[in-house]
């Protein structure tokens, strides 16, 4: 097992890394302020790992109760979450009770927000199950839920207290969700680490293999990454904003084709790969870089292309970003592999051919 | 104009209390990170206040929203929090928007979640235009709304930037909605300054006919004391709690008469003479510090006994309170007038009499 540390001062958490962990009994109960837990899940997870993670706490005399929901990013929303608040009330759980999120990054991202929210806060656990969630949605906490206008417009900043990647539960993972959360992987490297983005196109087969070396090599770098980035930036007032390579497009993907279609990660691969012949066009990359990242993608099993949305429905959808500033959009560009910068100056033109340039007809 | 500060560290921020701060328009402009703002407001307090306001922040060239909600407490749900989010995602308004809160407990504690919700959270002001938000709602960041199964179940810890306290807004308060504040402002006495109780003694009638020196006598040394207690315990682990006498009862009355029905404020006066009460017969204050607590909220205009919600459904309600603690109920009690403490060994007996003793039949 490897531990890393996210330096938040008062805030601060332990990520554990390793295989096995989640049935390892040492780790969770001593991060409870009562031996009370509710854990968040659902109907994909709850079949496969969610006895092993109550067996591990009943064996600590923790009481444990289950709030099991749909599976989805559609399920991502007001109605799932009131069910959480529900079931919370139900079992008469207070401050003191401690909310386990057991599932990938859309349980993580409504446990989260149901902690925070829940009697103004409440102990809140990460135990992520898909690589995305390990690499990225577990770390930092970002929290939220989806409104009809635009994906995660209501949330909260909610650190939780420890975060357990157990690299075992990979080897369940279908190999499209595996693939989605390779693009989180690689957007780590794009942005910080070039010597990372060298290691993936060695590796890659690897990763798609659940070799668990390559995986807990993956997952270590890219937790030390966010971990690095969210210390220096809990607020995404700076640096953090860098993490969002690829998201202003894939957002807008992602909701164009209705929540869903598209798993998260394929549609930040698309919009990663739209920024990426944007920062070309405006002159900071080569096309030797270009074509680099779209072959990496490409052998990670992800889409290149967005699938045909108009780009001007692409604009109206990225004009509610939470990353405007004034009503101006701003975009995370590449400097070079392993480097980005937060852009505000795009000519609309250049913008409309990188959108075209990417879309599929 | 009299300004106090909430020591928060980098949440530090400062209270204005005086006579038509509300047209001033240097006071809340140097808070804004854009010239672009959002009021929210109700329909009652919209056609004394909003324009004045509005005036204000133009003649600094900010742009303006308006968001007027229905009045009353039944409306602190998430109906209409979606109808904030809805409005400030129609208008555009992104991180960087400051959301004002215009109005009593009620409009503070919505527009304060939505404002620590949307896009994870923008900046947030504080304009109190009731006496119960002036001395105690408005600081020290606790927002949220209520769910069916209890009153302030959803919320967040969030503070605002700047507190505006416009004593001369008081003047248009109806008589009822007045003497509900007196109800926190003698809260603050009883719990932590008998001077101050000796104080309001002397000058209840005073305050009963808004004479300015008095209000802004009153509004100074609850907010005092407030920020006092809440820079010591923002997150309500310690002694924060005190200030929630009388309202593990006063919730419990609210929520079994139907929200809105009675005030807050008239809730938590009956809460307060049951809390005095079981202090009394625990043997922690005397029969004559019972009476004057009693006497000192008759002479406020409010309420001293429940008016007749069966004890068994009282304890029921009570159990779903915020502050119990592994199912374990907890009460501030007073020590003496000017003091108090958080106490959970109380003899359900002692409990039942203290109850139906402050129960109109």
């Amino acid at each position: 097992m490897q531990t890393l540390r996210v330096e938040l001062g008062e805030r601060a958490y332990p990520i554990h890394i390793g295989e096995g962990l989640l049935s390892d009994d040492a780790l969770l109960a001593p991060h409870l302020d009562l031996p009370k837990a509710a854990i968040v899940t659902n109907t994909t997870v709850a079949p496969l790992y969610l006895q092993r993670l109550i067996g591990a706490l009943q064996s600590r005399n923790v009481s444990v109760i289950s709030i099991v929901l749909e599976d989805g990013e559609r399920y991502k929303d007001w109605t799932t979450l009131n069910r959480i608040y529900d079931a919370l009330l139900e079992h008469r759980c207070d401050r003191k009770t401690a909310l386990i999120a057991l599932g990938g990054g859309v349980i993580g991202d409504l446990g989260g927000f149901a902690a925070a929210t829940y009697m103004r806060g409440i102990p809140f656990i990460q135990v992520p199950t898909t690589l995305l969630a390990q690499v990225d949605s577990s770390i930092g906490g970002k929290t939220g839920i989806n409104h009809p206008l635009g994906k995660n417009m209501i949330g909260a900043f909610y650190q939780p207290r420890v975060v357990l990647a157990d690299i075992a539960v990979l080897a369940s993972l279908p190999p499209r969700e595996l693939s989605a959360g390779l693009a989180e992987v690689i957007k780590h490297g794009l942005v910080r680490d070039e010597a990372f983005v060298s290691w993936l196109e060695q590796n890659v087969e690897r990763l798609r293999a659940c070799e668990p070396d390559a995986l807990a090599h993956a997952v270590r770098r890219c937790c030390e990454i966010k971990a690095a980035v969210v210390a220096e930036d809990e607020r995404e007032t700076g640096v953090r904003a860098l993490l969002n390579f690829g998201h202003t497009f894939g957002h807008a993907i992602e909701s164009g084709l209705g929540y869903g279609n598209w798993l998260h990660g394929e549609a930040v691969a698309a919009g990663m790969v739209m920024a990426a012949n944007l920062s070309r066009r405006m002159g900071f990359i080569a096309q030797a870089d270009l074509d680099r990242i779209v072959a990496l993608l490409k052998r990670a099993g992800l889409p290149t292309m967005q699938p045909g949305i108009a780009p001007a429905r692409l604009l109206e959808l990225m004009a509610l970003d939470k990353k405007t500033e004034g009503g101006q959009l701003r975009f995370v560009l590449l400097d070079r592999i392993g480097a980005a910068s937060i852009r505000a100056e795009v000519q609309p033109a250049i913008l409309q051919e990188a959108m075209a340039a990417c879309t599929a007809r």
